[in-house]
């Protein structure tokens, strides 16, 4: 199921509330609906540097346009997804690499203050989770596993029936398990994390380093860009190296998703993020590692692409409102 | 807190359990109160090879046994905890790799069908987190990690105060997690889990091959044989080479743990199995690890040796008798 966008005008007594997505790049805010529709949507471009201040204006701003010519009073709130780790009981940012001055941050109460009225904070990966789980690919079962591989590697986890929070609700923090221990620096000052093999840019990476490398491949050829899109199409296309490429990380996927398997037994694996545009692609070579590197009883958990493309996590905040 | 052998006669009226922990070497019985006290206890060495059918005779002689002398309507039901991966929900043995014939095995109803009493099964890591949780080392905590680090690894979670079932209650496998993807063959057919590096006959493989291959450490001297308590008892007398073992294996110990932590996000991590009889010796090679390779916000997690020894697990399923 896609989010669909639906006229404000078909429910003017519905509750709504707003999800935001605070990302490093992008921030993007929505006003939703309980059924996880989007009735409006705007983005802007995150002033990462630019300190709290700057960005809690900026968050001010878009919300004010998604709720432009709605009753305030319809408002049950602001959910917002935010790049952990986070205390996301307390409403407090711990650490967001990607912006700076977001260290033991209050954003809950900064935003609560700011706009007068209440305020969910949820870490991106457990929100984008339950966006999946409660309108797309996650829909009825018990438990489920969110991966978002992207930029990072995310996600959120839901098992028997609740989502998981854990101490100062930091669970979940999938992309940071061991891949190879000792291994490749991550970014999150560790070595070996299955995002310092997985995830988007670790991928874009091999490309490049093979490419030059390479005499026989299309990529990068007349100067051309080498970015993971490049690489899905020259895979397409029957380039060997970006076949091989493509191979690679579906490979890696399918081993860490096999330890995801293993850790929290899901009904169902939800892989989102940039590369799941390419799901299809990846599919193939990430359920042969499982097949054969399951525990048997592991096997035949499904593994599907999200449902909400990029919305998840505003979705899945929004419905946090909802369920406060 | 470790358990207490209570005499019997003081409560004539408390409901008792029985608790059974069937493990590939030896069949463990208890008798065990509300409180997580044991009653009375009993052995005997598994007929590992024999079958079912003659491993269902063990454990009604077992039970026999602990029960001599006490009212039977005083007998709640059974716990049985068993290695998995086992459908702790229908009560199947899915696959123990230790004992012959145990493969999709209704275990639950067999044992149900023989003793004519309430039965439940529980895989062997959960069933020890259980016991730990509720009588041992992580009382009280919202969050835990348990791990067994024995002759495989293991364990049990809980998160936000709920144990961590999954489908077909299969969550919590931690020593099938990858720790290097692709790298050395665990006994559960994969490639580079946990446990294949960092379980306890692990740690016996390499401390063999590099006392073969050293001329100055004292292990193996004169044929002596070398096991686990051999290298951590030349390691406290100063052998460079049960030093640097022991401090590797710590290591290794560290890196899982610090998956774990960022994973499920626990009050305290439990260590417990064979290996945590050293728990001091290992203590620091740990902490030195979670240090430098946590994320910040998880380095103050609390990393704790079991409470009740070997008798989390047979406390913990007695434990699941009296919450069913």
């Amino acid at each position: 199921m896609a989010a669909r966008i639906v006229s404000p005008v078909a429910s003017e007594r519905m509750p709504l509330a707003i999800g935001i997505d605070l990302g490093g790049t992008q921030l993007r805010a929505a006003l939703i609906t309980p059924q996880g529709d989007i009735l409006s949507r705007t983005a802007v471009a995150t002033a990462a540097t630019a300190g709290p201040a700057a960005v809690l204006d900026q968050i001010c701003a878009v919300v004010e346009k998604v709720c432009a010519g709605v009753d305030k009073g319809r408002i049950s709130g602001i959910g917002v997804s935010a790049p952990g780790p986070l205390d996301s009981k307390q409403g407090i940012a711990l650490s967001i690499p990607t912006l700076a001055g977001f260290v033991d941050y209050p954003l809950g109460q900064a935003l609560r203050a700011r706009l007068s009225c209440p305020v969910v904070l949820e870490n991106d990966g457990i929100a984008a989770a339950l966006g999946e789980w409660q309108f797309g690919a996650g829909r009825g079962v018990e438990n489920m596993v969110y991966v978002t591989v992207s930029t990072g590697i995310g996600g959120g986890v839901v098992v028997d029936n609740r989502i998981l929070r854990g101490r100062r609700g930091m669970a979940a923090h999938v992309g940071h398990m061991s891949f190879i221990a000792e291994g490749a620096l991550c970014v999150c000052g560790n070595r070996g994390c299955f995002e310092a093999y997985g995830s988007g840019p670790a991928f874009v990476a091999r490309a490049q380093r093979q490419a030059f490398a390479s005499t026989s491949t299309s990529l990068g050829q007349n100067g051309a860009v080498i970015d993971s899109p490049a690489v899905f199409a020259a895979a397409k296309a029957g380039d060997a190296l970006a076949m091989a490429l493509v191979a690679e990380e579906a490979a890696i996927l399918g081993t860490g998703f096999t330890s995801l398997l293993h850790l929290f037994s899901p009904d169902v694996l939800v892989m989102g993020g940039g590369l799941a545009h390419e799901f299809d692609m990846l599919y193939p070579g990430i359920q042969s590692v499982i097949q054969k590197s399951a525990m048997p009883a592991f096997r035949d958990v499904r593994i599907k692409r999200a449902a909400l493309n990029d919305n998840s996590g505003l979705i899945g905040a929004a419905g946090l409102v909802f369920a406060a």
